[in-house]
């Protein structure tokens, strides 16, 4: 079987991560897991949120939204309607839950970081692209913080790295990376968030047409694990890059 | 190791489930898994929401929500405030998205069925009960459309049965079935939505503390199985009562 | 002439107060006039609303609500729109001033108590168990506050008890306690709330289809301090039995 | 006892109806009742809400509103604020019911009369002012839509007038129509809405600081039934003269 | 040509200017430009926004809102829809900005004065009797805050006087002070806030079906400063009758 | 006097337009002025709002809003804060008067085409670079639309260009194009949108610290129209190049 863009069953999309797309966040990011783009920014505030005052310890949190055109026919904008959807409310969550799972709260220092995730354009994926480039903008803005000494000296609040892919299973097969058109077509649906080191840090595992069972869900994880690998070292090769290079 | 409740890991909460809980509502239900209670009842009405008149088919969705006092401090009224939370928003999708994957929409017509879940005292594991709960009151909803006509004679649009679980790390342990002050301790954190049959129809794991491995995975899923199948039992046994008993 | 339930004009619904139905509240109660059902917790906070602050004094509020299918149509929940109603509006404050007619603010210290009154089922009637009700909670609360030393020993904040009980005319009689279908056709609605020593607290009698002349409000009054005598000695007299019992 | 302005226990503040103050709508009217002014005007439209449509029968609703320094500090807009507060949407019900009590649905036909309230001077008293304004507004609105044989010839959709006074006890003294400081003061207040021929469509009595007993309400009825008399008399006069004058 | 209402086309409507039209505002003005009629309130609060607290300046702002019948048919209350529309934000920012334009921040201190224009009646160019009106209302209301020694002795926190007048292009003829019938057939439309001393403080020329000339700029220019000269006039000439002539 | 990005006081800053940005959209352009960066999409959709049904006209309308790190601090996200500030509203409106100044609507026949507007990084002029963009973008929507026949064959929607530029005067001297520290310093700010053909469609002068005179406002004019000119040939420029170039 070969599928719509002619990749193989465990193939990613093109993947491209361009750092310092703002001249003001002091992280940011364009990713793009093929047709999905999506602008990450990360801006660092020093202080926290008054349930965490005096505490010495550190918060991480995001927004995630789409642009009213990122998708195939305009929806109405959030601001407009005056209420946040629950699937973005939902996605904002699991982006801060993801990335906070790398972080020290108290190496960070009572400063706050907010990840900013709005969707240019969306071909599936969107929320699994977020956290990838997310990572990379928060890696950004800690090593701003750490150049201004916002943070203190020999402290080092990412404890590891994390990104997400999406998998499913159309017509039976498990796929990795779904882009939309497969994305409507799974049976199942899971967005996978792994640390660098190989370990879960969130699964999300959804019967949209049939039920899954044990097999099923472990060629999944299996097909995410090796996904989240490659996305890995596509952002430690981007961090690598002397930043406007 | 023993637990704060004196149960073994694997053992469930003393589960009661009471059917015909109101007298306005298809189907009603007033579940307890220990001391967390949701009151879960099941609206029907003729018709269905615009995007599928015509279709032929039925629809399914739920709405969650928690009483101001049914925690442990009083937490702020979301029509008060005038906006649902994240938390909410996301507890009323999984409930929704849950019952409808047993759920044959052709069977259903083009009927209606709102489940409202309303948690009256909360410790812990509210979303599973309530999904639990809420296909109790689902079938007895079901039933009721059947005997009205509302549903053709000879269509079954209930496809299996659902239930749901929670399963934790704590202490390095996986546990079944976490109370409040379990939960708040948990390492990992997933919540389970089974089958009868044993298949998975969600599976959420998260890191709360720190990421799992595929093993922790594994044990988690083996408890979580194990726990529906009870759960199952209990749902089969209040369904086989006559109501009012 | 017999009522729908086979009642005297001047007789109560049978009456229920079930205490201590939270583990979390601080009072709580389950009420019943009939088939209409209220949850009343009292919830205490030490302090008191800003404009307050530094009076030496505390403050009582109430919130009142209906779980949406309580009624025989489901209705909208409130957080779902977004906006509270004015009827609800109308009730809480309701609850609320009848409720402080019987505090001392003074004794009660700057601390504040809130009364939330969630309609599980309702067949006319429901403000009027809910004054019923949250004065049984509030009793309990103030009594754990003072136990807890949180209200000053020696000091009542309560200077009475308080009841609320519906009266109309339907079919040119003054009936006691409408239920929902004798509400509806009533020709004139009366709420009246009294202290236990037989005063008023409210009084909001409302022509709904004819207005009313002096003798006919003569005649609901008295039915409705009779009413309420019943209601004081139920509240008494759960009260006096041991919580748990 | 002398009030703070002179008066008799039994005497209103001087009333003033002025109509035709508007250009645009179908019946306006300025009241004064000392210094509360408030602004009424009555807007017609043809159809009903699409909860009454095919009923043959019209609807008459209304909207109160203070201007933000009506009163002596400024208060915020309920629009900048972006929800109406209880009390508004407490007094709006109380104007639109008061107002239905003299409507013959069937004779006003399928149209709608919108009456708007709005108070440009605040000094105790403003719903009762209101009332009787909007009831001089919604009898010229009439007339014009009678005019237009928007109502149908010979139809007489007002079954009699409306007024309402404010009450209350201060000091131990019954006081009719109370300005605000006395209002402040008042230990029991109570809104009466009666019609012309002296039967009663709303009594809402409310303890302020101390119960009040039933001697003391029938004191307050005598007082408001006789206010109302003059008000009466007030509104027939406004009538009689040509508009314009 | 000759206007609707018989105007030279350089004629301002008749403008009157009533002060102290409210006894609670520390400045009140009923302004009209023909049917226009807008009611203007300045109230004073000592102190300042939190953003601008400890700088020694005070702060000038504005609310502008149509009551729903001040138009031809009824709108919705901007209260009741629970959002503020475009239009309206744009008008009150306009009016703020105006009248900031001629006060001295250091000299006001830190005090606060708001602006509240509720259009009564409308007839084209609302906002320009707005600013217009309001500008009184200011004038009237620092002279209060001056005799309370709110603002220190000596110190003049108006810097000169404002005016506002709408011009248009109606058949390609330019027009001064457009009421309603003109402003809706206007190709272009124009709204001029100048200071006593004949310059702008805002110009806001919008085409509203035909994009304009340089040539066609300047002519309205030329009708709008010579409106604003006899507005000043009108402004002066109330401001030094005594208050309440 | 040099600028502090070394321009010219009549120079704008690099412009540049990029066609094809997006893959759903029917046509967009990311336009830069300096470090301003906005996102315009045109979306295209048959039908038009109901108050124009079967009018045979069509509708263009925008939203326009800024990204929360588009600036130097992050501001908050409207949709977050469930409502729309004044400042978007009004921008929002700009844009869509400005492009409907070029829309003939009979040609465009029952359609509508949505501008979104959003800000990816601002420094000044951000409205002047949307509605610049969004012409070029409403240009590629509309031959799209030809090409797909929804409009009909020889039907020319378009009347003109439109195009539109910040000026102000900062420090005495009247300056083009702002970027972000000019605008804060500027004592008149100044926005003109221009048709192609030299004529104005909006003219937006405010005083930010100081009145301006008939002369500086010729100045302004004089350095407006003849950024508008450059543009114009701008975006001309772009359009004559082939998609994808």
């Amino acid at each position: 079987m070969s599928r719509i863009d002619g990749r193989t069953p465990d193939q990613l999309r093109p993947v491209t991560i361009e750092r310092g797309w703002s001249k003001h966040a002091e992280g940011s990011v364009l990713i793009s897991f093929g047709d999905t783009k999506v602008f990450c920014t990360a801006s660092v505030t020093e202080g926290v949120p008054r349930w965490r005052k005096g505490s010495g310890e550190g918060w991480v949190t995001a927004e995630y939204s789409m642009l009213p055109r990122s998708t195939n026919t305009r929806g109405d904008r959030e601001s407009v309607r005056g209420k946040i959807g629950g699937r973005t409310h939902e996605i904002s969550r699991l982006i801060g839950r993801s990335l906070r799972a790398v972080i020290d709260y108290k190496a960070l220092g009572e400063n706050t970081i907010v990840l900013d995730c709005d969707v240019l354009q969306a071909d599936g994926g969107t929320r699994t692209a977020a956290i990838t480039g997310a990572y990379v903008a928060l890696a950004d803005a800690i090593t701003w913080a750490q150049r201004k000494k916002i943070i203190k000296p020999g402290r080092k609040p990412l404890t590891g790295t994390v990104s997400a892919i999406s998998v499913g299973i159309v017509d039976g097969t498990p796929l990795l990376d779904l882009c939309y058109e497969e994305d409507v077509r799974a049976e199942t649906d899971m967005n996978v968030v792994c640390t660098g080191d190989g370990r879960f840090v969130e699964v999300q595992g959804t019967a949209e047409a049939e039920p899954f069972d044990r097999k099923e869900l472990n060629a999944l994880l299996d097909l995410a694990t090796a996904g989240c690998v490659d996305l890995t070292a596509f952002q430690n090769d981007a961090l690598t890059r002397t930043l406007g290079e």
